[in-house]
């Protein structure tokens, strides 16, 4: 396996030496010896007797770098006074914050941005609510619900410690599509009750970004949401790991000359994820898919299939195959794991997949087969990890999603929106660029978001990026004082 | 009357003249002439045939500036082509920003902040939820919660109506004691929702203002949220209030040298902030307080009076007065109004009150009695007015109040604390400074904010203001990278 991100593993040790630096040359040594990098040797405090020092190290996973502090210690003359961890100082307070646009310096200022002015903007709103939109923070604001049911790989962790991920967010979606999101992290479970806190809190926001929420519950709230709300609920497990899916399917489609209509399309995992993936490949143009869950190959024949399942088995599976995952791989074209890992062997690839086989072993944090493994007999691979080629990323999809649902003022996703989204994130990758390594744009290519807001509002252009004035309405930014603001004579 | 607070009724009107700058002086003569105060006139175009003008006045009301922009029109050779009002356009895309306290430049950025770093802190909060406080979010942050049925003057105007005075409150939350505040508009007016609701959103708010919500109904939620939530709840409209009105008439008791233990209080209003105001006063010591309000003088003896109102005068009205208010202010050493507009003449703080009365007119925008004429015969005059001495503004306290709750990890709100607040308040006034026009200092006051922060959290001191690096745990900032954070050996 190769090494996991370092840095999520790096660890500053505090300790204590004789004040002899050669010490700290054998703290060093004995490190690197171990597999460790060092990125740092600071010196935070020096005395006659003694020195006090931090060394910054990265480990490949939390045992390694246990391993790295115990060797640390067995150093002659060094005590290891505190371990501290870059990712928890990095978290400590939480990531993000709250500003104001407005400046709060003078009684002129306050009286304009709270009482007694601010009573005219509300009292405007009041008589016309549509200026929600316009006139309070709603036309640029997301909330990231959860109810820490599913959290990442971690499961029914709860609210509080979802929090950590849902501000995660928030700051993502303001750094990839300068979008206000807001983390809601709720104290219930209960499918009514999530339902109607989203609706009751929904006034103050532009959208709902739901994460995290286990299936099938998910289904259900995201669905009775969109009924009952006039902004867009977009569950971000379903749609945005779909839009991605999508995008570098086609491109890896494009690598190996074949068409989405022609394709036998293998999906393992009828959850959350697979059901969306589902959905969006036949909107697109598939015509085989098959999915593979617990059950074996769903299929309509089947009938000891869970309600769930055997809807989902009605859209798919068209030739009816029925057994495990080696006989839905025969013959098929393309094989999509958001299920579980290590349960895709390598040979199934080589003797049961159709001619350049496509494989997007997608389980985090451990894939369906491990991707060097899977690049052995499979033409183009694509995984969930930063450390191998064509990471599928939710990043690629929701931040530009919902800049373009946002600057459209939109009140809901429709299907013919993700489709138009995955095809603007295949399209960044170019014919001069595209190789079986490079069907999908990194996550920090910067015409990713643009494009999908684009794709999605269905305008000629969106201006992502850090806002450079006070006066803004969604991503544009107004020219004052007066010509470019909507505002016609006097707003009252 | 003085003139309202000229910025909220500015205006820019930008106007077409024939390229001859006499006619824009006969526009600077004719603003002048009807009582515009012009701020500025600036050049937006310039062609051989016109000449585009910005000019930006105030008047004193929104009617003033209505006949303003007339005038401008009936000037020979001007053509208005188009007026638009600084305060909407200062509200414009809305007054808070969601910012990110972490860089999401690089990978080993994304891997730390988001996936898969945060799945440890995740985890660690999982195992111990306690470690919210310090490793999100939680321990900054505060909810502003309204349900929009009672905002300032404009009374049941709905959530969306109400987001520009959540959004406002929020900034000062920011500017005034460094705290993220978000605000949560609620699409319900039934206490069991409102309650339900809250309760849900809590886990990731280290508090819970209350704002705007009407009477009765905000005494329920607030009293059965207390019960419920570990995080303190504080409803800004009765405690805020409540602590203003003490610190001011500690003050004011100062200046006239009596005791609050001896004085007779007649509160005006029996509403959210004057039963807080009893509640408080009474906390405080104060030994007479009567209520007087639409049933006239609360007192135990009237058996016709509402279950909530007989609660209020069973604390009361000790001397069991009845009747009205000029009855109730016989031998009254202090008035306060928490009332109506006008319902307080002159002649009975000369012909009834005390010698040297104290009056605080605190009707919102439209005081009991105009400030200047209570002047004429009260010793000591309060306001919510900024344009008069000594205004009652709550600013003086949520700020602070949540600051030292946030310091402290409190998980609830005691009199105790409230009472604490108002002597901070009051005691940032020095023997040096006080005087009839100054019991209250300024809402810029630079000490106000801490002292009552201090004051509420029991330390020894705390700091406020702009953060100075990325960790921070609630308003402290920590020395990276080791000893300060408190992470003992691996928090994992």
């Amino acid at each position: 396996m190769a090494a996991a991100t370092p840095s999520s593993y790096s660890v500053t040790i505090r300790l204590h030496t004789s004040p002899d630096y050669a010490v700290v040359g054998r703290v060093a040594t004995v490190l690197a010896e171990q597999g460790g990098i060092v990125t740092a040797i600071d010196i935070a405090d020096s005395r006659h007797d003694r020195l006090t020092v931090d060394v910054t190290c990265s480990g490949i996973n939390v045992d390694h770098t246990d391993g790295l502090v115990e060797a640390v210690e067995s150093v002659d003359g060094v005590t290891v006074h505190k371990v501290s961890d870059r990712t928890f100082l990095l978290h400590l307070g939480g990531k993000i914050q709250v500003r104001s646009k407005v400046a709060l310096k003078t009684r002129d200022d306050l009286s304009m941005a709270y009482t007694p002015g601010v009573g005219r903007v509300s009292a405007a709103i009041a008589k016309n609510p549509e200026d929600a939109r316009r006139l309070t923070i709603k036309g640029n604001t997301v909330a990231v619900v959860t109810d820490g049911s599913a959290v990442l790989g971690l499961g029914n962790i709860g609210p509080e410690a979802a929090m950590p991920v849902m501000e995660g967010k928030a700051a993502l979606f303001k750094q990839f599509a300068d979008i206000d999101a807001w983390p809601i992290c709720l104290a219930s479970q209960d499918t009514d009750e999530i339902v109607r806190a989203v609706e009751m809190i929904a006034p103050g926001f532009g959208g709902i970004n739901l994460e995290d929420i286990a299936a099938p519950r998910c289904f259900e709230i995201e669905r009775r949401l969109r009924k009952s709300l006039d902004i867009p609920v977009f569950h971000d497990d379903q749609h945005g790991t779909a839009i991605v899916v999508l995008a570098a399917l086609r491109n890896a489609l494009r690598v190996v000359g074949k068409q989405l209509e022609e394709s036998h399309v293998v999906v393992s995992g009828g959850g959350a994820a697979g059901s969306a993936i589902v959905t969006l490949l036949l909107a697109a143009g598939a015509k085989d898919v098959t999915v593979f869950d617990r059950e074996g190959l769903l299929s309509r024949d089947d009938d000891s299939l869970s309600s769930d399942k055997q809807k989902l088995a009605a859209r798919t599976n068209p030739r009816k195959l029925r057994g495990d995952l080696p006989d839905g791989l025969q013959e098929a074209d393309v094989f999509i794991g958001v299920s579980a890992p290590n349960i895709l062997k390598a040979e199934w690839i080589r003797d049961h997949m159709a001619k350049d086989p496509i494989v997007f072993a997608l389980a985090n944090p451990d894939p369906e087969i491990d991707p060097a493994e899977a690049a052995q007999y499979a033409k183009v691979v694509a995984s969930g990890r930063s450390d191998y080629p064509n990471q599928i990323n939710n990043v690629l999809a929701f931040p530009g999603v919902f800049r373009g649902l946002l600057d459209a003022n939109a009140e809901n996703v429709t299907t013919d929106m993700l489709i138009r989204a995955a095809d603007a994130i295949a399209g960044v990758v170019t014919d001069e660029e595209i190789n079986p390594s490079y069907i999908i744009p990194s996550v920090f290519h910067s015409e990713v978001a643009d494009a999908v807001a684009v794709a999605i509002s269905g305008e000629g252009k969106s201006t992502t990026g850090t806002p450079t004035g006070p006066i803004k309405v969604g991503s544009r930014s107004t020219a004052a004082p007066v010509d470019d603001t909507g505002i016609l004579p006097r707003v009252r």
